[in-house]
């Protein structure tokens, strides 16, 4: 039995509705469908959600309803019912609903917008299974309350509550096609709660996880998980296979094929994830499982990201105080701000996060508080740095993997502002300006992908 | 007017003392003259610090002198005092006052071992000041009490007062030479009081702060800091100018030819700081600077240092937990550890301490409350690592540094454990397993230091 979920832009028109029967009724082991809201249909359009953010922007700002950003998001629906000559009662249905979400009353600003952009996944569900019953088929919408999918009290970061999986497994035995809004979940008490953005992925891990499915597959529009960036690097190679452990690294530093939090419950069930293109079925995807085979040298893949700053504390003798460190990191808890790495030396040391978090004014109260509290020689922050991640099983002792690195970035002129490696054995980072990114990738792409030399 | 501080091997005989009287002669700068306690005169032999401390040791236990021990301990004072051919009361003066040290009241058993360990330096200092008037110069031994060296209460490890800088100064002023005792200073209630260990070049810097001597002449027994240890690398280069900064780092990973702390006071009045050798007076040395030109390539130095453990923490989702990294190193602070470094990966960080402060019994505990406090995935704790560090001024913005250290590595053969590169701008530290420490240090030096390529 497998889980299927199916992203944004696999269901942002009637045609790509289509696709999705056709890959759904290709398989009969595709059992339970989870679906996104829909996604832009080229780039200039909307998506359904952030659609839904503005009705419920204006509603929270004007207490009405702005009837032309209804419009728009219920036209969304519309739309594709007729693209597929679904003559049924659905969009009224839909309209009903959304009107419903908007109108009904507020006990929490952030609760209503979790209420609200719920709807997207919720009528994209109803209006799929309807598509399946106008063609004589057995589908199900699946309402998660009813099915039982209780999460945290946590509007907009909502975690799935482990009664949760006992519930969900019941489904196995429902017949048909269930089709199973992503995103969101209800708490104990019946409010609705959406996951973190693009958590469409979560709620297909959980499920995959409560029935044991055989294979959590992930729509999305790209034929594979690529080793490097398309926009970076023309046509870079597909990954195949990769372990989860690479998925998360390569996450974390700006690959946004999977929602990195989304692997959890299938990982800790063991389930392995098949990425597949809508749009090109046959393509043989990527898989992301516990173990591979390492076939092609040490890198599988390079990930970078932008947007970090560096908050670098000298102090003379520092190496023998006990504690700076962590009255450090205690500070910058103060202000909320969790951080990436912290590479140091002997007398100092440098805190990464990620700058969007540090505004000038935090930047000025954390130098006052570093400099009083932990008597510091010297306080700096740097901003505009990149990470670069190079990550692949094979690099676990594998002597070498460091040297080609970089000597690849040193050959293209690149310095090196820090490097963390040591903990995890599977990657490597270097912290670089931003404007030397590309210039980065690109060279370390061709090492590790493009030349045969070692 | 220059501060000269002389080590226990410069003074370890009659015939060290006769070496120490012409080089202070030499040059009329050569003002005040600071004094370790006589070091050994061959490999088998024993300082008189160590013998002070046996001294100790013994009386603490039976509370009675050990006369064979006390005798080793005057003897030493005595056949220098012969050799120089010095006819004074002065032996049975050193005799009283080490016994007059032994004997008086126990209030605290360590400041009983600062008080008799003291009196290697002091007797020492006596006797150079009664060998420059043997012959015919005028000199005088310096009391620190009396000349206002205060320091913290704290034994073994006492720290400076800031009013001792006025006071010192005022040693200017006096006709003659000085020879000032190092390693001690008295608390403001008169005890005595050691800095920590080797602490005469200590006294020596704080010296050179206090007059702003125009230089701070070190002599020990070596003619340079050489670029790595001459134990492992044979005749390796020596350095002939290398910055504070450098020495410090240096310092950290096994240079131990200069007290790192020792540096501070002098660093902070921005005086240079000359190491000489007693043996080759006409060598010319290494000096302590606080900017140098860089001429030899990015690294003028490769330290490395055995026995450091790593403790490896690793849970899911590791990054998202705020205060993850502060609350792990709360827990070494409650066993009073501090750590060196903590490279981190996505998911995990490994803390990196000197495996000599962890115990098998700490270990177990520190396992048990990571898995139970913050409820971590994997603890794992690896031993027996060896940091190598290379430093060098000229590798601030050196785009291939790393890539040249790391290429030195891999073809010998040993895999990096660890990087820590991102804070310091001058020093890039790798871990190996202490089995590699020497071929990596080899092959290090080669890159760096004798290879022309780049």
């Amino acid at each position: 039995m497998k889980v299927v979920k199916f992203g944004g832009s696999s269901l942002a028109s009637g045609e790509q509705f289509e696709k999705v029967y056709h890959i759904v009724l290709s398989d009969a082991a595709r059992k339970i469908i989870v679906v996104s809201a829909p996604g832009k249909r080229h780039k200039s359009d909307k998506k359904v959600t952030d659609l839904l953010i503005e009705n419920a922007d204006y509603y929270l700002t004007y207490r009405e309803i702005n009837e032309g950003l209804l419009e728009q998001v219920v036209g969304r629906f519309y739309s594709i019912a007729v693209e597929l000559g679904i003559y049924t009662d659905i969009i009224s249905d839909i309209r009903a609903d959304i009107i419903a979400r908007l109108t009904m009353s507020i006990s929490n600003n952030k609760k209503y917008m979790d209420r609200v952009k719920a709807g997207g996944e919720d009528n994209t569900a109803r209006l799929l299974a309807a598509y399946f019953n106008s063609k004589g088929k057995e589908a199900h919408y699946i309402n998660p309350l009813e099915a039982g999918l209780f999460v945290t009290d946590q509007p907009g970061n909502a975690q799935v509550l482990a009664e949760s999986y006992e519930n969900l497994a019941s489904l196995k035995e429902k017949s048909g096609i269930l089709v199973f809004p992503g995103f969101f979940g209800y708490s104990k008490s019946g409010e609705i709660l959406t996951f973190s953005r693009s958590g469409s992925d979560i709620t297909g891990s959980i499920l995959a996880n409560a029935i044991h499915a055989e294979l959590y597959e992930n729509f999305t529009d790209v034929d594979a998980v690529y080793s490097v960036n398309p926009i970076t690097v023309r046509n870079p190679k597909e990954i195949r296979e990769l372990t989860y452990r690479e998925m998360r690294e390569l996450s974390y530093a700006g690959f946004s094929v999977l929602h990195d939090e989304a692997l959890i419950p299938a990982y800790r069930a063991g389930i392995p994830v098949h990425i597949k293109n809508t749009n090109n079925p046959s393509a043989p995807g990527t898989k992301i499982v516990n173990q591979r085979t390492i076939t092609n040298g040490p890198v599988i893949g390079i990930a970078s990201a932008k947007g970090f700053c560096s908050i670098y504390v000298s102090k003379y003798l520092m190496n023998r105080e006990l504690g700076f460190g962590r009255k450090l990191l205690q500070i910058l808890e103060d202000f909320n701000l969790s951080y990436e790495h912290s590479p140091s030396g002997i007398d100092d040391i440098s805190i990464i996060l990620r700058q969007n978090e540090i505004g000038n004014e935090m930047e000025e109260a954390i130098r006052n508080r570093v400099f009083t509290e932990l008597e510091a020689d010297e306080v700096k922050i740097e901003r505009n740095l990149a990470l670069i991640m190079i990550v692949g099983e094979g690099m676990r002792h594998n002597v070498g993997t460091t040297a080609r690195a970089s000597r690849a970035l040193a050959h293209c002129g690149v310095n090196i502002e820090m490097i963390n490696q040591g903990s995890s054995e599977v990657s490597m980072m270097f912290g670089v300006k931003e404007v030397d990114e590309d210039r980065a990738v690109h060279s370390l792409y061709e090492e590790f992908f493009v030349s045969v030399s070692v």
